[in-house]
């Protein structure tokens, strides 16, 4: 019995775990190749002139990941000794390795905001007194949407175009992690050119949501897009034929951003299910594919992952009293319909 | 009339205005000198040993500034990519120029305290899974006692042994802040040895309350110290016949340590004069030599600045709405005795 | 006609240009993938065993590019502060940005071998003393081989055992840049087991003569190994599903090794076709798949390489005084004889 | 016999061992003296003002170290990435501890000058393809007059006016470390107002020649120094009633200067006696207050400064086969014929 819960796993700790689809395998093994370091992968250049096009921006480069994409971003926008400004509960934060610190010698100011999303007037009383120098100059804002760690929610386009102001006023830059940005337009309806007029910079990710195997892309203006091209060769990632990786993310732009949408229902679904038959205090609201999960009666966050794992769930604790589900192109309504059928018969009496 | 206020200015901005007194200079007159880098400046290492046999520690290290010894503990306790937790009014993380980050490309996680002191609860909460690389390992745990920027108050010693066994039992090091470490001891009773048995590493400043024209210490263990040794040297702090400073830190320690109750008496007295007779909403507790005001009706901290500045009196803004005062060493009772006329004519008729 | 040339375009500027084959495409394509930064790819498990297991060592990492396992290596062994060890034309010193400042904070020590390949006695000469403060501490010892920049020229063992000799006895780490040591191998019939007893850490690179897309590996003790997974991190070179890749390196390992020496004797053949019909001063000596010309005449590389270009044959220079010739995969014994006949007819006329 | 020798210990290790003048020490006393992180130490601002005016540039920075000086320098021409140009034997390189690498994030590419003097040709072929990012970006070029490891030789200034020019056609920024600028100065009969027109900035060093306890100036642009001032802070160099040394500094700028020829004529009595009577087999060119000695017979420079010290001889061994004596304000003729008298006795009969 339990070897049949093992086979048929619902995994829903990330949406970074989906595999590459039967027609973004064809799109892989189709694609022209060269080499990227030389400038001369067409398929590469073909996905990021895609993705500057859609931002309306000038200039893309395509990386191994968010995480280098953020990372050259914030290198790219400040001097070591500058401060960056962002939510305690930031990606950049709190789960790239402390790489702010690492790679652009930059501390670090982390706001008090809602589920990670900040305001203007918390950036206004944050930013330092430029002529202190026992302070360090407050030099980028960097925002994240939806945010991983508050639960998926967005931002709305007016406190982004406030807090942009504000940055232009203080000679600050504005960086978005956008790696499931995508996630945030589907439910809004804003397009990616309203965002790449409020930034000077965005980082979006193609292997979470989009369901490509590797990689992520720094969108912005060709100054500093030469930049981190060059600032990615030394951190390592002059990749040669990573046309064969941008054919899947072209694939995944031109198909797979609609059934975001879907994702999101079934969150929905996830968030009325475990409300119904799991042991849950609260559930952050539920704005996208993402459901993050209070465990009632101090049951630690550790202990609900294990007992959702008893039934072939995965999920992720984050911290002592927070649990992650994410919803994504692999997980199916069949396995949602599994999912409720788990919970009823097996929290209940567990 | 102005030229006369001018004259007879009241300066409370800092502790680290004093100048040395005729004592000190003469036992700075008569120092015999060395090359520090050679490491033969007697006078040099007299202090050091003088300062580790106080707090019963193996080594100590003579620098330029209290920056500097922070910074160098700080690089000496980790390696890039580690965090350090301390509170978020902290000097080493507020008022260092992001020197963590630069110096050894630590991230901070700053906490939430109580005007500048964290608990072992906080603490506990702040650490990392060591074993998720998302995060970076949390390393170092740094107080500060007094805190400057908290309005001068100091710790339990109960509390700081806690958060000492969590460090140790973290695998983490520990250190203190001690600029105005004398400040808390002639308060509490507490001796140096209690202080050098619960912590890895403490800097203390010779050029605060003390009165030195220049100076701080790094005490802590011998493989410690000679790793900062080395640091120094890189980071521009190996002078050369610094015995000349260090025999006014003899000097201090020596006389001046007692002195500091009369700072704090003054300082009780400007909270009394400043509630009576200026527009303050709020002093934090004043526990030493920090006077802590929180001007009222909303007046801009800068105003209320310069507002005293037309009484000659000098004190400093801390953001918006905060204004400092220090007592120290050149602060006589007879300008105290100046200090309340003043604001008695200027303040309630201004 | 000259359209004619650009179609049947000889492309000799770096073994970095491969195309996947028919085989490694397929083999891509069967690929069971998963998410490796939870270390759940299966493919990525496999090579990076099966790596290890070539060199009889603990472990392996499968990164985007060979100057991130470089980096990593580099990182993991020292200290910022530290002098790193290697010839002055490694490409760890001169071709990957300044890396081992900006990743690493190390200096370097270049030394001045002959054509990239260094001597114990060069490097006994080169050690610090550790006990000097003036000087930063000699901490590792790098070597490449083959050597790019010197000509494709490779270390006799024996000088390889007497470096590491000399390297642990004064407690320095030992790192390989084997980028192109395949291309050793195959001529001296050594084994990888031998180079894993012989080295700390080794860098391999998947993406040169073995023909992938994209990847390198870095090889070692399961510690450092753990070291490099988490900095890996935080240089943005967490990849998810990068089986897709390791299976590409599955099957170059298994398949391509052997045809090397095919590289090698078209490289021996470049060699004498350039010195009969090009105006070459000096041809270094031609020992695996590299051939480094210096023009005749005072012709500047640049020169040189345009007058190449002419005929539709692209090289490399490298500096001001010295052309690259690179044999690999796509470059057939066909292209070989057209070689041949353009420079005939080419450069004898030009 | 012995204690009577050391009584009189002959000490020409370092011409940063002098002591302070009673002249000196007076001046020290009657300093008037402020905050200098307040900026409002009047005697560190005469101090500043003197030796930009001296030099004709704009401001300057007074500072405990010339290593301070010269890393403020680079981190403030450089950004992490880019590439200092300088000899191998320069002082910034080779005894500052690594500090390019930690300080600035900068590789260094070290030259093979004469003594440690480069020349332009030197300069021009080091320079790195500013386009090509696999190599940093060559923004500084930094010289040492006079050369302490090249012994104590100096540069034509049409050498420097040379460097100056393809520095100015290369956005390269050029520095001059200066620690014994003065030295070159006094023998040339060059002003220091042409050292202000040829560098971007310069260092100069008080504790040496110029016989002050403490403290060096970095001279520049505003720009330049107020940068410079902000990481001076951040590095641990926010000295407060610094003008106790910088009296001292005022006080050797306007007596010590024409001293120094003094100490180069003793300079050339030392080589002339241990040409005579020590085991020499060669002296590099004495131009300035250095003697840099090659023992005979492979007599290792360890054993030599041993023999020496039976004598109450002090010198420094450099590497394995240098030795290096330093003439300077407290070494006399009275001491220097005690130097003869020794050699005489002790060397021949050793």
């Amino acid at each position: 019995m339990m070897n049949e819960v093992q086979q048929s796993r619902l995994d829903l700790r990330s949406d970074t775990l989906t595999l590459p689809s039967a027609g973004m395998k064809d799109a892989m093994a189709a694609a022209v190749l060269g080499d990227d370091v030389y400038e001369e992968d067409p398929t590469v250049k073909q996905l990021e002139d895609k993705a500057a096009g859609m931002f309306g921006m000038e200039a893309a480069l395509f990386c191994p990941t968010g995480t280098m994409t953020n990372q050259l971003a914030i290198k790219a926008h400040t001097r070591p000794g500058d401060e960056v400004i962002c939510d305690h509960l930031a990606h950049i934060y709190r789960y790239e390795g402390g790489g702010i610190a690492v790679n652009a010698l930059c501390s670090v100011r982390p706001l008090q905001g809602i589920n990670g999303r900040i305001s203007a007037g918390d950036v206004r009383d944050a930013i330092n007194n430029p002529d202190d120098i026992h302070q360090p100059p407050s030099r980028l804002v960097a925002l994240e949407n939806t945010v991983n760690r508050g639960g998926g929610g967005y931002y709305d386009m007016a406190v982004i175009e406030e807090i942009g102001a504000l940055c232009r006023s203080h000679q600050m830059a504005f960086h978005l992690d956008g790696a499931r940005l995508f996630n945030a337009l589907v439910e809004t309806g804003e397009t990616p050119e309203q965002y790449g007029r409020a930034f000077d910079s965005i980082s979006i990710c193609l292997s979470k949501g989009l369901g490509c195997p590797v990689g992520s892309l720094l969108i912005g203006k060709k100054e500093l897009i030469g930049k981190a091209r060059r600032q990615r060769k030394l951190m390592g990632g002059g990749w040669r034929q990573a046309g064969i990786l941008a054919a899947a993310g072209i694939y995944a732009l031109d198909h797979n951003i609609p059934l975001l949408k879907e994702d999101h229902r079934r969150a929905r679904e996830i968030e009325r299910i475990v409300k119904q038959y799991a042991p849950v205090a609260e559930v952050l609201p539920v704005a996208t594919n993402i459901v993050m999960v209070r465990p009632a009666g101090g049951l630690p966050a550790a202990a609900f992952v294990a007992r959702m794992r008893e039934q072939g769930i995965y999920c992720v604790a984050f911290g002592n009293d927070l649990v992650r589900f994410v919803t994504h192109l692999d997980f199916t309504d069949q396995q949602l319909a599994q999912f409720e059928d788990r919970l009823k018969t097996g929290f209940m009496q567990g």
